[in-house]
């Protein structure tokens, strides 16, 4: 299907559930679609950073992509991330994730890589003019170690080169000149902007914004999918309320003991492991070198759930 | 062949010459090649951050080590990139150079995903598990965004999982840690320790390195072999007037002017200019999104080789 | 007077006027305040990082302090940052600038140093044992290059440690952790919680900021109140209608040429540029080492004011 | 006395004790400076890192120079920090420490506030043109943030702005690039280039430095005098030798629990506690808000110790 534009709502980056041994887990992976579904989101963003598309190999994204697509079978809009560290090795996954069936790829600046606005511009130039869908931008600085410039981004929206934003950076300044500016250009119509951050999903919206893509919509799609009409409807005292139960509930990220694992064992560890208690997914298991939770970490993540009333 | 236990010596990281088209120039890589070997090093690294590895496909790191090792035929060993973001997909890079003929791999630590001491132990322990050739990790915070820390290098060298180190840190007392502390660990044998860093390459051995990595070895080979014996000579002040003349030439990684081109393109720009000045390789095209040498800078590589006599 | 708990409404980071000599202009620096009370601000911080309290002597600080609290003459909450590197050299600004009226100080992490959490906290505990005054929470990681962690921030708070916390880091996230936190943690009473981005500040507001010290607010006073009026009445089209104004009006701050200065420069120059064609100061000159605005960059300062509808 | 052109040699930052009720111990000081003497110093940097300068009050910084001073009686060179934020208050510090006694002052880049390589340059030759005795420059990246590009050091030496270089950036690459710099380069004579790197003096010296400044030289004053009289003497074997020693000492700065301190408390502390075992200084307090070592962490400083024979 064609990706609206602009694309608005709710668009959960989609977490790949594994087996014990670290295979994808389609039978688990449908289920967490249709949950999704169920939840009422308005598109689905695979392979991206909640997707751990970082530790996921080409043949087990290809897979994601595959069975993700066939089963939607074009009910929502379907984004597939294409994250790797340079132009080239971008175009491969471009190509293979478009085949499988994505209707729109989702690309960061050059990592590893030293960097210049530039570099950065003629990397997206190039991408747009090989892919056979549209290409959004994915700033991600935390990631990426580049945070991409607001005026680099109209630029670039404007010559047609970039159809959407998704923005992680928590800069919301920064994604305010985004929002503002891809309204007033003359040249830009169409132009997606999208907030990464789940805590301030009420904020963005309120400025402008034309959608969310919250990882922890994994968990809790209904929670955020009500947190977009409440914003819509101007109804910003149940919005609040809303943003803030979700807060409290993504406090989850911080339950991994810092001393044992980083921030991403943790965070993706919880939202697993939240999905498992919830009966989602068959199995908790984030990709290697991450760390394993704990009972008791786990056991942390349930008075999460249980507090944000999903359990 | 297997890989001597230390490793010593110069062990250029080849660069990977490009067509107009960007695609790899096997005939001009078997040249360079050829050029590395008749300067007299002892090793060659295929697939690293000099060889724009953040730039290949996979088709492309494969031909490349497909070609090097089928020319090399073992007379000398031959080590091979596997960069990528984490465990899963490095192994994936294990295997397909090791299937081609790499002597041993060359790994960082995880990247883009945030990372911690605990998963990158983890993840040198479990691709030293898989790996049927011996694995070397590569220390390039400037990359990867994480300094190896001496003490985890250590470990896992005295646990056997890792057979060497490359120090691209330019950290010389963090380098010089482990340099000690592999000599006078019990548990450590043949543990190769390698610095990647052009400008101190003497310093280096004078503190016990068991070699370099020298990106700037593809364009004087015959200079870092001589610094190289020199040095094992103890003939410290013409070591000294060699890596000087040595340093002056490396000047020409900054050749590109920094408000049109970020550092990778300086460097890698201006070592594969000169070696196409010097007629080893066809056209000097960097991989895509670096910006290309004008021709003014074209020509301030020239004068470099010129001045340490190499034209 | 007595610091109200919390402390709420607009707060302006106070410019400090400098003569063509480079000292404090006091005439300029009144009549700066005039026009801020004018504006109908709710209180005053003087030696923030607007302020250029980095550039200032100690002399100077102090003659700041004295000057704007005998003009205020109790009229207004007066604010004074103690900004030094570590815990002894703040302790004796607070001395200072509290003998010349401050009725609360501002304080950062340590910074130069190499620092942790629990030296902050013993940090902010010993200056608030020794000081007469509350201590504000000064988060600035641009300049400190550490964020202070938010439950850092909350536990200090239920201590009686902290009276409130100005941030400026730019994370909407992060903040609203501390805004939820010091609502709903029964320990905490009166702790004012102020952002200090100038263009989030409706967002700020909307989910439940005490404030903003908008360092913009020098320029146009009366649009910072006018914003936070509109917020505390619920009509957030309005506010968000003349918060976009002050975005573009801050654009402001991006004039200077980055090839000739750094963003200080660009920024302060900027505003006391302003402040100048706004006939508020005497002279737009900004303190050493920073680099002059020239004549097109302060042309373009006066597009932005005239754009504004403030010329 | 006027600087040695240039000054060569082992020119401790001396470290200030401290009274438990964290007052300058000046009998302890000038015990140190006894000690140091004995040891064969060639000069004395006092407000330095080492000497916890960032923590010093302006009277504290004061006591230092004149105690020092008084007591030196020009038998050596005097090199008195002068640091703090921005180009005013540098200059503030300077006249205080020049009017107390001090034969150099030693400046770092602005920091707190953003900066720019014009900005740098200004204020040296800002604070050169107000300075009575010479200015040396301070490259510490990781207090300042802000690395010192080696050309900049190069054209302000040659301008006659600045007489030396301290170099803690660990950057022997970049510091060689200013030792070569310095030694061709027709316009600059008497320029002095000092490492700051305590585990690499043997490798500085060898490529051409003209004396170090390593903090552990309060603990073993005799030991980098030592090591410097062998490198002078081109015995690289014994030279190495007595740095491995040196290095192997050094070790103690990380004797602080990481969960419990930041990197200054745990290095600072045990240099203090190594001199007080060692009989020098009469208390090993450090300066707030610096965590204390524990009793277990003090005994392994003294382990260190003895395994250096100095116990």
């Amino acid at each position: 299907m064609n990706l609206p534009t602009p694309l608005t709502g709710v668009v959960p980056p989609v977490c790949t559930p594994l087996t014990p041994d670290r295979e994808v887990d389609v039978d688990s992976l449908l289920r967490l679609v249709d949950h999704l579904i169920d939840g009422g989101v308005d598109g689905l963003f695979v392979l991206g950073s909640s997707s751990e598309a970082a530790f996921l190999t080409d043949g087990q994204r290809r897979l994601v992509v595959k069975s993700v697509a066939a089963h939607l079978g074009g009910r929502l809009p379907l984004l597939a991330g294409a994250i790797d560290m340079t132009t080239p090795r971008v175009l491969d996954h471009v190509a293979e994730v478009t085949e499988e069936g994505a209707d729109a790829v989702v690309v960061t600046a050059p990592f590893y890589t030293r960097t210049h606005p530039a570099e950065i511009a003629r990397h997206y130039r190039r991408i747009a003019a090989e892919s056979p869908v549209p290409v959004v931008a994915y700033d991600l600085p935390m990631a990426v170690h580049t945070k991409l410039p607001a005026d680099l981004v109209l630029e670039l929206a404007a010559d047609g080169v970039l159809a959407g934003l998704k923005d992680s950076s928590g800069d919301l300044g920064g994604f305010r000149t985004v929002v503002t500016g891809a309204r007033t250009h003359p040249g830009i119509t169409g132009f997606s902007v999208l907030t990464g951050s789940e805590a301030i999903v009420d904020a963005a919206l309120a400025l402008g914004a034309d959608g969310a893509v919250p990882g922890l919509a994994n968990v809790d799609p209904h929670g955020y999918v009500r947190l977009h009409r409440l914003c819509r409807a101007g109804d910003w005292d149940r919005a609040r309320a809303e943003q803030e139960r979700l807060c409290a509930l993504f406090g989850m990220v911080g339950v991994g003991d810092p001393a044992r694992m980083g921030g991403s064992s943790s965070a993706l560890g919880a939202f697993k492991a939240a999905l498992h208690l919830r009966g989602v997914i068959a199995c908790a298991a984030t990709a290697e070198p991450q760390v394993p939770l704990s009972e008791d970490e786990v056991e942390r993540v349930g008075k999460h759930l249980a507090a944000a009333g999903l359990l």
